[in-house]
């Protein structure tokens, strides 16, 4: 089922590329390593980048996000804008007006809260970590009770959310398609290298499944 | 020179992390194929990914952040922060607690104004064409003054501007070390695929070596 439309995640520009598709957000978000937050202090933006991590329609954000604004969830919540962006490929048009980028963005609206509960945060700490590699939760020390207690971890509705697409090649004006410049789309991915172990690992610890195939299904 | 350091752009943790260090931010800028710009509407933050370009000590924002933001550039200017972030590699540690990323951030602070001088503008449309892959706005066909006047580019002067980095191994706690946990670093990388040509491009327009040699020094 689609996400409703609300006033805010109506665009106002290029609404053939929007859209409120439930599946393609998820996907869009799960790849994504990187979320970027915004909320306002003292009436200013501010934006700053974070780990998240999905469950089911439930958005957790690692809580480094600044003494300020944590402090300001503990209360009312925290008034939040949740924007992720996958680069697909540049689009090299004749035109230079016509340039543009193939990308994967969603942007959620909301307010996030802290999570109190201890359950909740403890599956909200491994969902964090599997968000980053997959099944990597399972393959590390868990948290203990220091640990739990120094990590904000915030909560976020998925109900207020868009997803904007653009795929293809250039859209040239039919006068420079006769033209003398070469147009397309250069496409870009991100690959995993070597995974590079630490200096300190004691001898005869492999590289682990979860991390040589990270990437190959999902982020 | 360095940024000098403001109250907004001052961390409250991490502060190690912290510089402002102008090179740096330059080239993070730079190597950044979106930014993410976030803006405040009827009291709320809006995040929206964005082309930017940098020359010298200003950076140039595509003006496509909505009709709404774009309206209040027009007159006082718009508070906005502007946010680049370039991740590095994921770091994995034993414990899930010190799990992480590597990655290279900068986050501006500023008020953006609409561009009005056309050779301003015309200049700042090159850089944004040439931001996406150098040496392309020498490529293209350049645009025409309906194309000029359809184009909205906002200018943010580089003064409030700090760069966040983490680099290097997992930082695990000692009694965790003889743990049955692989540790390190997944780097990860943004590479080209083979560009992909438009299907209307007429024949006998080769690839330019522009495209060709993308990412291959900086962006």
């Amino acid at each position: 089922m689609d996400y409703a439309p609300s006033p805010r995640t109506t665009p106002t520009r290029n609404p053939a590329r929007v859209s409120y598709d439930r599946t393609t957000a998820h996907a869009v978000l799960d790849e994504a390593v990187v979320c970027h937050v915004g909320f306002v202090v003292d009436g200013r933006p501010v934006v700053l980048p974070q780990l998240h991590a999905r469950v089911d329609d439930t958005l957790y954000l690692h809580g480094s996000t600044g003494a300020r604004a944590l402090l300001a969830a503990r209360d009312d919540g925290l008034d939040v804008c949740v924007t992720v962006t996958l680069v697909d490929g540049l689009v090299l048009a004749r035109s230079a007006f016509h340039h543009s980028v193939n990308y994967r963005s969603v942007v959620v609206h909301g307010t996030a809260h802290v999570v109190t509960d201890p359950a909740e945060k403890s599956a909200a700490l491994d969902a964090l970590v599997d968000a980053v590699v997959p099944g990597r939760a399972a393959g590390t020390r868990a948290p203990d009770r220091r640990e739990l207690a120094a990590t904000t971890v915030l909560r976020l509705p998925l109900t207020e959310v868009s997803v904007k697409v653009r795929s293809g090649p250039p859209s040239d004006d039919a006068a420079d398609l006769d033209g003398p410049h070469w147009a397309g789309v250069l496409p870009l991915t991100t690959v995993p290298g070597a995974p590079v172990p630490a200096p300190d690992l004691a001898p005869g610890i492999g590289v682990p499944d979860h991390v040589t195939g990270w990437g190959r299904s999902g982020s």
